[in-house]
């Protein structure tokens, strides 16, 4: 896309066929329609499927350099390697590339965005490609965005209840597998008896995940960090434009099909009130407020599921310290958390070309 | 218990059939035998029950004000109103209360005690009760309070992933419930799919457990915290002795039978290393450091269920501030949360009139 345009953008899809992508093609059913022709990328295994978007079914075509030919706007959901070998063939082809791997977030000349927080940082690509954050990221990003804007962010300490499908198809199909396996039984009281009962049956996660939680996601760092940890960290940073905020993370895997949940206690640089940040949180874009004990409403991802937002529930101030606020949040890993961010970034290319 | 004694002492369980209740009779079974008589006490309703402790039947009796005769120590593991009434009068026949509620865990004529941490706090009881603490301060306490002798706890920042079994038999009974009604479904994708299957189904909880995380535990206190945050924070400020420690709590039930977990970010004195901290754990009492990610070994609820230790895992040191750790901890709430600790400190009590 290196001009306006006088008809509307080609839209491709790199990774149409998994379970992002499966979200991807519902959110682009429903959001405003701005794109013209819309292609399904994915493996030459995958090609030949045929897919519903937009009420009509579009066949798969296999990943190849000139499937990009005409294509102003290509959305990847594809592994790190992936994506780091097929961006900068799009983007060669003429492409704005929005990327949802970890290939590029951290590359100082690749724009790592939030369009509720950072959309302006989406204009300036050097290397044509935006990158698209983490779902644990997401999941927080945009109520602490909020709250940064008027309190000025000093500190995170973040831990993760994350569901399975953020570790794509394979994770949700190894927590169903697991809990036909211990619903309708007496397991979970006994050392090593649900491990014995799911046996192999792991799939993508290192423990069983059905009555369990799992202190674990992603693969080993320095000093005994998870790499989603690392990501947490590094990318809120970049996002916030707080290249050394102090971020304390723990990552943990729950038997939750899909929405991602977090505590996060944030410390400001003054002092804060709960009513103020109640305001922010009531008014900010993208964020629901629903937060009331006395009348059992708080977030849960069984609510939050399939839902657009970030949900932010438990708002409390730290009864010790009156520069920092408790929060619990929930957002679905695959809408905001994955696809839904991306879809937005890619509308924010699309009007900066019709020069909104 | 007035003097030294001639004869085994007698111990009285009351809540004798209750989730803790039935651990305890294992634990009692399993420990070293310094008990003559154990009476099981229970509400009528009960009475008449032959629960199995040592190796023999035992009849459950009702509880009476004449049950406690000639008994030397009575642990309760009963809600706080029965306790609140019932303890006094155990104690005015002349036992020494060991009492599981929260009723008298903030007295301060009520020691509350941890064997590991502060043994000696147990010996000073005006009231002649003994308070155990509640079963998510406990999971944390051992490992923060050998940590905090050697560097001097200066904050706390935890949050819970708490099993169902801390909400009773009908916390277990609910999930298991749920778990059938979700298991070989395509439940949790949409908003509300779960709730529908579930129903009114939701027993002490006010959401749905089963496929989902409920960031809820205890009644509404001021301030929009809960009582079980509350207990956390002022539980483990009176066991470390340190009233003004600032700890920052959120509790969240997740749909695990039994043993709680917890994300500790544990702020110190002066700079920590992870070697040092390691070395503490790995031999403090009561203590399994489980801790080697890149062979996949870190603790889970499915692993520590039925076994005594606090296990502890995920050491890291944050990568922002050299005064603080990361942990993620876990111990089965039914054992040390509740039975384990309360039998230990029978037994202090015993000792004590031994002359140990």
């Amino acid at each position: 896309m290196t001009g306006p345009l006088t008809r509307k953008p080609t839209l491709a899809v790199v990774g149409a066929t998994g379970a992002v992508g499966a979200v991807m093609l519902q959110i682009l059913s429903q959001r405003a329609d701005v794109w013209g022709e819309i292609r399904l990328l994915a493996s030459p295994r995958s090609a030949g499927r045929k897919l519903a978007v937009r009420g009509a079914e579009v066949e798969v075509t296999a990943l190849t350099e000139d499937a990009f030919d005409g294509v102003d706007v290509a959305m990847f959901d594809v592994p790190d390697e992936v994506a780091a070998e097929w961006a900068p063939i799009a983007v060669a082809r003429g492409a704005v590339v929005v990327d949802n791997s970890a290939a590029f977030r951290l590359d100082p000349e690749v724009p790592l965005v939030v369009p509720e927080v950072n959309p302006h940082a989406a204009r300036i690509r050097p290397r044509g490609i935006i990158a698209n954050p983490n779902c644990t990221t997401l999941t927080m990003i945009v109520a602490l965005g909020a709250l940064h804007a008027e309190f000025g962010l000093r500190e995170l300490v973040v831990s993760s209840y994350q569901a399975v499908s953020g570790a794509g198809r394979a994770g949700v199909d190894t927590l169903r597998a697991q809990l036909s396996l211990v619903a309708d039984t007496e397991l979970g009281t006994s050392p090593g008896d649900v491990r014995r009962a799911v046996g192999e049956n792991t799939g993508p996660f290192p423990e069983p995940v059905a009555l369990n939680v799992v202190p674990w996601a992603g693969s080993l760092r320095e000093d005994g960090w998870s790499s989603e940890e690392m990501k947490v960290r590094d990318e809120s940073r970049k996002i916030l434009g707080l290249p050394k905020l102090p971020v304390a993370v723990t990552c943990v895997r729950v038997p939750v099909v899909t929405t991602h949940s977090l505590t996060v206690h944030a410390r400001f640089q003054g002092e804060v009130t709960v009513d103020g940040a109640r305001e922010i949180l009531a008014t900010a874009p993208g964020v629901v407020l629903y937060d009331d004990p006395a009348a059992g409403e708080f977030p849960t991802p069984a609510d939050v599921v399939g839902t657009d937002p970030t949900w932010v529930g438990r708002v409390r101030r730290a009864l010790d310290d009156p520069t920092a606020l408790e929060l619990f949040v929930c957002g679905d890993n695959l809408r905001k958390g994955a696809a839904l961010n991306t879809a937005q970034i890619a509308e924010l290319v699309v009007a900066e070309r019709s020069g909104h």
